[in-house]
């Protein structure tokens, strides 16, 4: 079965809007087994619209069409799709229906320019799209089946999930198979972790296909087979790869630091206390992104400046001009000043230089001070990040999620990344 | 000048990898005056890879191509553009020495999934890549200039700026123009902006091209036209719209919420200190990641639960036993309790349910308070955003700073939100 997509948009070429879409349609997609072949995306031209929807529809058994669903003017393809098929546009009273009873739900009044999402080529099946004002459509082009879809990801997403993978695991008699497991790494780089495999694993086998994604601050190692009888050879292989490097695995699939140190602290009955300076409340903010931190989350204290330094944790102000506001001394009293305000029993402090100004010989730009633990089990160490002020921050927030998730699972082993950010 | 991209990997198109390297390529030469034509993704397949590049190519004057450059097996671009071009690979001496330096320079040790990067088609030429291991390269086919890239955003980033447009401007003799001006907007939906736009300017010029990006929490409306001559009618148009919409107009180009209240505070010489429940230091992750923060950021306040409220804010236990924590008293003593605390000039204070638990029938699932302003100048306001918990947050934190932004830039009109989110 071949699956292409269609991106459409001005604003997606003209590289203002990142395209993540394509992303969630290809996952949705793996989860039932199936691949994306190829994707095209080119701008809100009408004539260059037209002819790919044509060309592509041609090569494909399933063309999923992306964008150009909405109220605006450039909004253009279910004009497009009408001429690819030949067939007139009409006012669609389905499509009218819903978007009467969708604004009807949030008090909005319709306008005109909302009923233009109701014009429809002739004949086309609508395609639910409960989270917005666009329905979406389908109609069978050259014997391939075309999925017109919402370019705004939230309504997408829920698109795909209820309405789209349905149909297709129906029209395509599709049996759904998981072919890849997606193992979630934080710590190693990309060209070492290939490099232990090969070391390791110089037998590695060649129906177990290797995928590195460092989409940082995670990597992500990909291990699929391409069929359901090579599972447990992949399963085999896989457990290979956890003994290698185990303590750098923080989850699988979706799995994400902040989820994971959530997880964790619930099931062992923790509660945590930030106390950030560099980082800015990203550590806090990371944390209470996951439904549930309530549960584990006591305090955060974002003390940018010393003074607050001094009066939110009751960091000695002697302490500061003695060893400097980046420093262990200063790491562990913030620590111990999150931990004694907020009763947590874990707390983690960051002090850092995140830049562009600010660094001196001693203590460049990208050195950073971290300190973890549970009470009376306060550790601290030294690292420096050399990459620019918004990188810097996401990694020093990852670093201190992972020393927290390392020390919650009890792993005692150094990790490499004190060797290799040695400040 | 007609350009392409070619962008590959099975981590982009399964979905794994958020492809945002396409929107920055689109992005710089846009501020040249180019636009790119269409672009075509594939996953890491040698056969694909070799076809598409031949295809491309003929039907371009420029093809960039990105990723695959790595040190894994799943990197193929050396080899396919080699295939593609009839030639050898080779082992690349500028690419050798290059790795060693970059390695050096880090305190890495070269490993031989390194040394991959330096196997190139013989006959290329070096493109400049100082922040990654593997060096870009460019040959010419079928007339058209193929110039392959690396997949890792920062390094791509930097070789933009510093080495492929200066190499562009130069090898296609371009005048460099900008065509485009970007208003960034909060707190008006596409369809609402479009129906403004229509109902009060009927007779809008067909040579000034209207686009709108609905990035959330941003809406970006872009004044396009095709010419230089053209410029004045675009300013004209332009400072219509302002007249407009002057108040949601919170910058160009690439501002943001925080990055235009840091600089409006910098300005005025006020600090700002923020008191976060449901959005749990996002407000103040958002302020302190723009560069020269800590010139207007006092302190923030993650009080997550009722006892950090109580204890780090000095908000009563009677005032959230009577009115809930989700509540204009309570919003109030929590900005006071910042302002109080910090000394600094403004607060921000948030109290919402995030969900998906805890709402109530009174309070239901995004229902938030928010209270902002100068000492003695608090105002509170409430809403409720029917989203998803990371959604709801993302907005509460840009609904915030865009109070602070009005505030400090004396609008005294209310925002339409408040009576589109009105809860």
């Amino acid at each position: 079965m071949r699956i292409q997509l269609l991106l459409t948009g001005n604003e997606i070429m003209a590289g203002d809007t990142i395209d993540s879409n394509s992303a969630v349609i290809a996952h949705h997609l793996q989860e039932i087994g199936l691949i994306v072949y190829r994707r095209v995306t080119i701008g809100d031209d009408p004539g260059l619209l037209v002819n790919e929807i044509q060309q592509l529809s041609r090569d494909s058994d399933l063309l999923i069409v992306n964008g150009g669903l909405g109220p605006t003017i450039d909004d253009l393809t279910a004009e497009a799709l009408a001429e690819a098929c030949g067939t007139e546009l009409r006012e669609n009273p389905e499509a009218v229906k819903h978007l009467e009873e969708w604004c009807e739900k949030r008090g909005f009044k319709t306008n005109k320019a909302n009923f233009k999402q109701t014009i429809l080529p002739d004949g086309c099946v609508i395609v639910p799209n409960p989270n917005g004002s666009a329905v979406g459509f389908r109609v069978m082009l050259n014997e391939c089946m075309v999925i017109c879809t919402p370019g705004v990801p939230g309504e997408l997403a829920h698109m795909l999930e209820h309405a789209i993978i349905p149909l297709i695991i129906k029209e395509f008699s599709i049996e759904p198979a998981r072919m890849t497991r997606r193992l979630r790494l934080f710590g190693l780089g990309e060209s070492t972790l290939q490099q232990l495999i090969d070391d390791n694993f110089p037998d590695w086998p060649a129906e177990v296909a290797l995928g590195f994604r460092a989409n940082l601050p995670i990597l992500e190692l990909k291990l699929g087979v391409s069929s359901k009888s090579l599972l447990p050879v992949r399963d085999q292989w896989e457990e290979r790869i956890e003994a290698l490097v185990g303590d750098y695995i923080l989850g699988y699939d979706n799995d994400d630091l902040a989820g994971v140190v959530v997880r964790e602290m619930t099931r062992q009955g923790l509660k945590i206390a930030l106390a950030e300076s560099c980082t800015g409340g990203r550590i806090a903010s990371q944390i209470t992104g996951v439904s549930g931190a309530s549960a584990v989350f006591e305090a955060g204290f974002v003390t940018y400046s010393n003074k607050a330094k001094h009066s939110q944790l009751g960091v000695r102000n002697t302490t500061i001009e003695e060893h400097g506001e980046v420093s262990e001394e200063v790491v562990r009293e913030m620590a111990h000043g999150a931990l004694d305000k907020s009763g947590a029993d874990l707390a983690v402090a960051v002090s850092g230089i995140a830049g562009p100004d600010g660094g001196t010989k001693d203590k460049p730009v990208g050195t950073v001070w971290i300190a973890w633990g549970q009470r009376g089990h306060i550790q601290a160490q030294k690292m420096r990040y050399r990459m620019g002020r918004k990188m810097f921050q996401a990694l020093v927030t990852a670093t201190a999620l992972d020393l927290v998730r390392r020390s919650l699972s009890g792993i005692t082993n150094e990790p490499r990344y004190f060797r290799d950010r040695k400040a």
